[in-house]
């Protein structure tokens, strides 16, 4: 009998050994078929980086029963051009990233791997989510919100996304998330606050680390709904331009 | 007396010895101080990175007479966050990155480390602008780009730019560019091929390529800009909320 089941692609950029992919893959095998490719090693922060001045490896591993997984030696974006182009050699019906140790919501969604690899879902037309707890832990638990994430997963697949957008969603971490809000991205920065070391050959080196600087109070914003206990759901769009700019440079003169 | 010329941050992805940045600096130094802060080696592709899991080191190196320059051995973004911490302890008047060897026009701004920075320069507040030059070789000839690089760095300085919204400048090789045109992103995708190899160990490896695929054929876009012998200019925000979806996704029931 022909396999009807949707294919669904499980990315992250914590890494294939991490606790939360093992999670979103557990939730995808409810629903599809699952396969896996994700990076041998943490990728966090990555961006939309690519790898293109060294070559890449990607290998068949087997860490959970009677799923189909690789682990490729590149960022989160390569894992999901591997898995369409080399994998699947087909677009999966959903392509679902994390679950992030860690909250990618307002300006952390530039520098995450894990929304990356979503966006890249999303540039090659595919249905694609992002989603990730407010637990930066290796040891974070994410039981409580697989219902959420469910529930998000079979609402794509059944009524699919506008062209050019996907999902961001984090969660809070406590046990009883309130519900889901549809949010904007906050208005927000890292102040950053580079530890300066020395070697021991007396060389400085930095350490990057810095403050989140919250300047946005709105009610509709993902800041706010986590913080009220809600899970947020940002929808976002890999079309950068900035349209409500483009009559005031066309009054430049060149 | 008292040095009030604009204070210019020039970065890039192609390393601090890349032929761009020379060029890039050249145009700066006619218009304020200039302040250097690139990758040690070349860092093209890597989007929106930053250096989380290993340190960051930041060397004064001494190449062009006059130019106050630093090397990073980390990514664009953090080259950018390291020199208004570490090295100017202020905000300059001007972020300006490039010139990039090679397009960043269309679907590129995403995975281009020459825009991720001017963008981190727009998320810190700075006016920040991105330039590239569709010419990918080591020995691309920016000569014929500089004056309209200058003008642009004076209207940005004398204009500002709207808050969250930063500069994405290509520039198209042929001699006589016929003027500079605001645009928005293209709409394209890059289709991946990857190039499959064999090590000597009979171990498979992969060269990530890929074909440029135009999803759009607009006159108001980058891409049909550059063909007809045109710069152009495509403001680019950083709040990636995709408004127009958010109406929609309210209907949807958790």
């Amino acid at each position: 009998m022909e396999d009807t089941r949707p294919i669904i692609l499980v990315v992250n950029d914590d890494g294939i050994t991490a606790r939360g992919i093992k999670f979103l893959i557990e939730v995808a095998s409810q629903i599809g078929k699952v396969v896996v490719v994700a990076p041998d090693s943490p990728q966090s922060a990555m961006g939309h980086a690519i790898t293109i001045s060294k070559p890449l490896r990607l290998d068949k591993v087997e860490l959970y029963q009677d799923i189909d997984m690789y682990q490729c030696s590149g960022t989160p974006v390569d894992c999901v051009k591997l898995a369409v182009n080399q994998v699947l050699h087909r677009k999966p019906d959903l392509c679902i990233s994390g679950i992030n140790h860690g909250l990618n919501n307002s300006i952390n969604v530039l520098y995450s791997g894990t929304m990356s690899a979503a966006m890249e879902g999303a540039i090659e037309g595919i249905p694609s989510i992002g989603f990730s707890l407010d637990d930066y832990t290796a040891q974070a638990d994410f039981t409580h919100c697989l219902p959420f994430v469910k529930d998000i997963c079979l609402q794509v697949l059944s009524n699919g996304l506008p062209e050019g957008v996907l999902l961001n969603v984090n969660f809070p971490n406590i046990k009883n998330i309130k519900g889901l809000k549809i949010c904007r991205q906050a208005k927000a920065k890292w102040k950053e606050e580079f530890d300066e070391r020395l070697d021991p050959n007396k060389r400085k080196y930095y350490w990057l680390t810095g403050v989140f600087q919250l300047m946005d109070e709105g009610e509709d914003t993902d800041v706010w709904a986590l913080k009220n206990g809600y899970g947020s759901i940002v929808p976002v769009q890999f079309d950068l331009t900035a349209h409500h700019a483009m009559a005031d440079l066309n009054n430049w003169v060149f």
